[in-house]
């Protein structure tokens, strides 16, 4: 395991202090799925009513307990609800005995918390293929049980880590109607390290009432700006998952309010920062910005293209303004394209256009521009009104060394 | 420049003995493009009514030669023809003046040789975004005609190097009808390092017999099975070009031979391999075999997903039989494939099946098979009886070296 790598140096400088979410209660507890020392067994209780909205990996090998909780989401939600997620052993790929896992899981988390079977979300995040000892699991829901507590976000955020380097969090609140809406999210990943299948988990909670439809409309709509938006280095995961709940705590009815909606963009366009800024080996934070296209679905192609590239985010590592590279990228994609349309930037400083360098770049510039732990690509297509932006980061030696070197 | 790389340690041990092709003479000189000490700008002469065939790179920003070569390609083609091929500069994104040094050069080949202009080829690779100063390329034409001969190939090989570590030749020699057709072919890839976008370039020459819209028939099917099997880091070049050219020397009409064909197979074959032995940072040379498809798309969909993936290639640099991230590929790739009828070998030895790991399987085992420096990975689908192959290497430090550490 390689929870002792250091801090990112893209992370953060601080946790976020996070509100109490009134509805919501959290624990967790060292269980010893795996990790020694540390807890990794987090339990979130949501109050009667709370609206469950959710979006998961489309990986056709997803785990037991994605498919568990896509049968869940949009089914009649009453009463109760709970989020139980373990850290340590990601369930997936166990054949049968890993569907019997999360049932003997979920099953107990129901009778112990008194909440329909229905209403139980479970996430598993950690080593592939071995089976989760769901004794273990179940053994720790009397010590969750009872350390439930309004303020144990922060905690819950520690729980869910594998080689995450740091905790991720983000808070928003807005006023509507001299009300106060709060909002709170955790997530983690991106660290899919050997034998780790870890990944992407986030989850979001807020006292806003809304109807599950349309909070689900809503993460499914923005789930596509923010975190399908981001790319560490282009696979994807058996364990996805992003849970929303809405407790209606607050008594504020928040469907087709635009602040609301654009607090929890802000929200999950943090978190999703944050997880390519934990990018395994990332010194760079990356934003690729294609406009002009013809199309949107064309401007996210390029855009992730080059974010995915190889050859462009090795260039970034050695802090060299290829801009030849991102050209290459471009004409890879599939979408249109006119080479000679093209203007490409780094930063302020234009790079590329009328399908040649620039008459005014000079390589000090480029090289300049490259020295920033933030470096914005922006690509204007020259063919249309449409943009997407794709966030990612370098590839690194610290890439190679986490994923070729540590050993299981 | 990074030409003082070590050999691949994946480098065939010898240059094949490789024989003159009847009808087709080389030369090749040091033109001083960019390279010191060392040759840079080859050339074929073909005799008169040679069938020439030709495929290309699919980018949207391809370079001008490609885009010329493409216009001639399938057009009238009589009397002599020429290849003209200069390393050290791609002359790909340049804008109009890059067209402008196509058509310098080619017209300058043509009055030299007293060529039909629409029978001249040319390929630039080497440094992008760079001007090919066209004259430095049409005052070496005297020195490359004086220097014709037939037993030049091994030398052009050489000339069209950019960072490749080893020159990549093949031959075959088929007997059809008490007559023996010769074949042999180079290349030159996958180097793609900083600034060069150099990619990958495949002469092939015979002295068969063949009418052009029938060799071109046979190169594009065979391309689909060799050079577009393989991958080194998924990334696409401006300039990759495959040129088959049939001399009719030998006077045996090859139409729908199928000892021909099968030959030509095996020298695209062997010097696809030979690319990726080449890769950038490669210690192992990996086979992807994907069977039990529905399809022949979904079988190299899956093997492709396999095949690009970082942290499978990271796994295998890592001599890590990391069964894992392959279940993690299948299911990205977005092709049909079910979890649980999934088996996966490394060489010999069974590792998954039953959506579980094979209850015979030991990491012992599995560390035995990844130590080897050719790694075998088929994957059974059990969904259908479509298969297909793709080639790959090793994603290690190296790749980073080159591509991030060294400097323009």
């Amino acid at each position: 395991m390689a929870t002792d790598l250091p801090v990112s140096p893209l992370a953060p400088a601080v946790f976020p202090d996070m509100p109490v979410i009134d509805g919501v209660r959290f624990a967790s507890v060292a269980a010893g799925i795996k990790y020694q020392n540390r807890t990794d067994l987090m339990l979130a209780y949501l109050t009667t009513g709370s609206a469950i909205a959710g979006v998961f990996t489309r990986s056709s090998t997803r785990s037991a307990a994605v498919l568990d909780c896509e049968a869940k989401i949009g089914q009649p939600q009453e009463g109760p609800a709970a989020i139980l997620v373990n850290s340590g052993n990601a369930n997936a790929f166990t054949g049968k005995a890993g569907f019997e896992a999360v049932n003997a899981i979920t099953f107990a988390v129901a009778q112990k918390l008194d909440v329909s079977v229905e209403r139980i979300f479970t996430a598993s995040t950690g080593v592939i293929g071995e089976l989760l000892d769901h004794a273990i699991v179940t053994r720790a829901l009397t010590p969750l049980e009872a350390g439930l507590t309004p303020d144990g976000i922060d905690k819950a955020a520690r729980a869910i880590m594998t080689t995450d380097t740091f905790a991720k969090g983000a808070t928003e609140a807005v006023e509507i109607g001299g009300k106060i809406v709060k909002i709170a999210g955790i997530a983690k990943g991106s660290g899919m390290i050997a034998p780790d299948m870890a990944t992407m988990l986030v989850y979001i909670f807020t006292d806003a009432q809304i109807a599950q439809p349309d909070l689900q409309r809503m993460i499914d709509d923005l789930t596509k700006q923010t975190f399908n938006r981001i790319t560490v280095d282009s696979d994807t995961s058996t364990s996805d998952t992003l849970i929303c709940a809405a407790t209606g705590a607050s008594g504020v009815d928040v469907a087709g309010n635009t602040d609301f909606r654009d607090a929890l963009y802000e929200i999950m366009l943090d978190l999703a920062h944050q997880v390519v800024r934990d990018g395994e080996g990332a010194t760079k934070f990356i934003t690729v910005n294609v406009t002009g296209a013809a199309s949107e679905a064309d401007a996210e192609n390029h855009a992730r293209a080059i974010a995915n590239s190889p050859l462009v985010k090795t260039a970034i590592a050695g802090e060299d303004p290829n801009w030849g590279r991102i050209v290459m990228a471009i004409g890879k994609s599939g979408a249109a394209a006119d080479r000679d349309r093209l203007t490409i930037r780094f930063g302020d400083v234009l790079v590329a256009e009328n399908g040649w360098v620039a008459s005014s770049y000079t390589e000090d510039q480029g090289a300049e521009a490259m020295k920033a732990p933030e470096i914005d690509i922006h690509v204007d297509l020259g063919l249309g009104q449409a943009d997407a932006t794709v966030w990612t980061c370098d590839l690194t030696h610290g890439y190679i060394r986490i994923n070729a070197d540590y050993r299981s």
